[in-house]
């Protein structure tokens, strides 16, 4: 096993978004069909996610042979090196049914299970969002990149835009603590799923608070969040890289306040 | 008073709306400083909000000095032929601020008080929708321009994407009515704001609710969804020109269905 580069291993992260995007728009309000996965709750589940990843899947193979796929669509392939590329081809599937544009393609790299790099894509608005883990991340659109970076200063809840996609999703005893926390910051807002992390790295969401995320939710978030200089944890202040009670902040002073109200719920 | 040319009346909405863009764009996630109203609870009013709405009066002003404004801004200034121009210069402040594309750009006209043409328009995207009331309605995109049309064919509740923008800002009696209707629906989706009645002419929302709507924010939604063959009421079924507890359905049973559920909400 070699150290990874993060320039190349970011640029191999592009690569394999610039071949989602042609079929994430082929799809993108083409009256696409949408099945339920069996036994679930209603849980979309696209031809568009389908075929990007498989297509992903094929170019690693090809190029990455030896490096593991941690996908929404099928089985897991595990890695021969320490690397695994976590894929969810579609994230904000209801947002792609609906015709918003809010749905991204998120890819990222873990290396010996800590994330490295990821991207962010949003092929209809063409907006990019990319990061190095605890380093840089940028936003590429109409040919333009700039350097992302959380709400500057300081930013108490009370002055906060706090984001979270459906507040149906939570548990009771989640839903009461994000109450509580919402209740206290400045704007609410729904709706904006993987959108809001990369809002808040572009300074105007300041606190995004979920539950129930897969790993491949969670994956790509978390070096755009880092590099941008904002925080991204559970729920009690843990690294998350494997989902759940997902809890994202543009500066240490709101995430500690959150994480006061938040760590209390167990179970 | 003559009676007015929908052709020529919506090419000079479309006008406005090229004078609004750049204007939007401007400051859209540039930073920009939010004000409070006094005397209410949190009402987010930007600096594109007002520069917008300034310059599209001083346009009015000039080129039809007949015709009413009615904008979120300013005092109304009364027609004296009949023209009433409704704009909404940022609909969605809260997307707005949160730097998600989906705020919107409202720009109607009214006749006698009856809805006439209207656009609706996103300038980061480049999306304009625009309608001539129970016509036709169009999406401009990318110098591409299609007609509009909501979902074709039957489409019963359970299988209908219901959105709203926040279930928080119905009153209680409201937000029970909403949750029986949206409990049924196959899927609920939040925080959409105008763009929400845009996907239901693009056919990917089938339901919208919302209530507390005020002239501006529904004025230009009813000649885009009813040119796509949409029907937009209040919760009675009965025509609301302006604003309250809205309704738009894809079809004419959706309607029925959501009317025999949400007009018992009295009060």
């Amino acid at each position: 096993m070699t150290g990874p580069d993060p320039t190349w291993a970011l640029d191999f992260a592009h690569m394999l978004a610039d071949a989602a995007r042609p079929i994430a728009l082929r799809y993108f309000r083409s009256g696409v069909r949408v099945e339920d996965k069996p036994g679930q709750e209603f849980d979309p589940v696209t031809a568009a996610d389908r075929e990007i990843e498989t297509r992903l899947r094929a170019v690693l193979r090809e190029h990455r042979p030896l490096d593991g796929v941690l996908g929404e669509e099928y089985p897991p392939c595990p890695s021969r090196n320490g690397w695994v590329w976590v894929i969810d081809p579609i994230d904000g599937t209801r947002a792609f049914i609906a015709g918003a544009p809010t749905w991204c393609v998120l890819i990222a790299l873990q290396v010996d299970d800590a994330p490295l790099v990821s991207v962010i894509d949003q092929p209809f608005t063409g907006e990019r969002f990319s990061g190095v883990h605890q380093t840089r991340a940028w936003l590429d659109h109409k040919d333009k990149r700039q350097a992302l970076s959380c709400r500057a200063g300081a930013c108490t809840l009370d002055q906060a835009l706090i984001a979270t996609t459906d507040p149906a999703l939570f548990t009771p005893v989640e839903a009461d603590a994000f109450g509580d926390l919402a209740r206290q910051a400045r704007i609410r807002r729904y709706g904006m799923d993987c959108y809001a992390y990369a809002a808040l790295a572009m300074g105007g969401v300041d606190l995004v608070v979920e539950s129930g995320l897969k790993p491949w939710d969670v994956a790509a978030l978390i070096p755009v969040v880092t590099g941008a200089g904002g925080l991204i944890t559970n729920w009690r202040g843990e690294p998350a890289p494997g989902g759940g009670r997902v809890l994202a902040a543009a500066t240490p002073q709101l995430h500690a306040e959150a994480v006061a109200r938040l760590s209390q719920v167990t179970g």
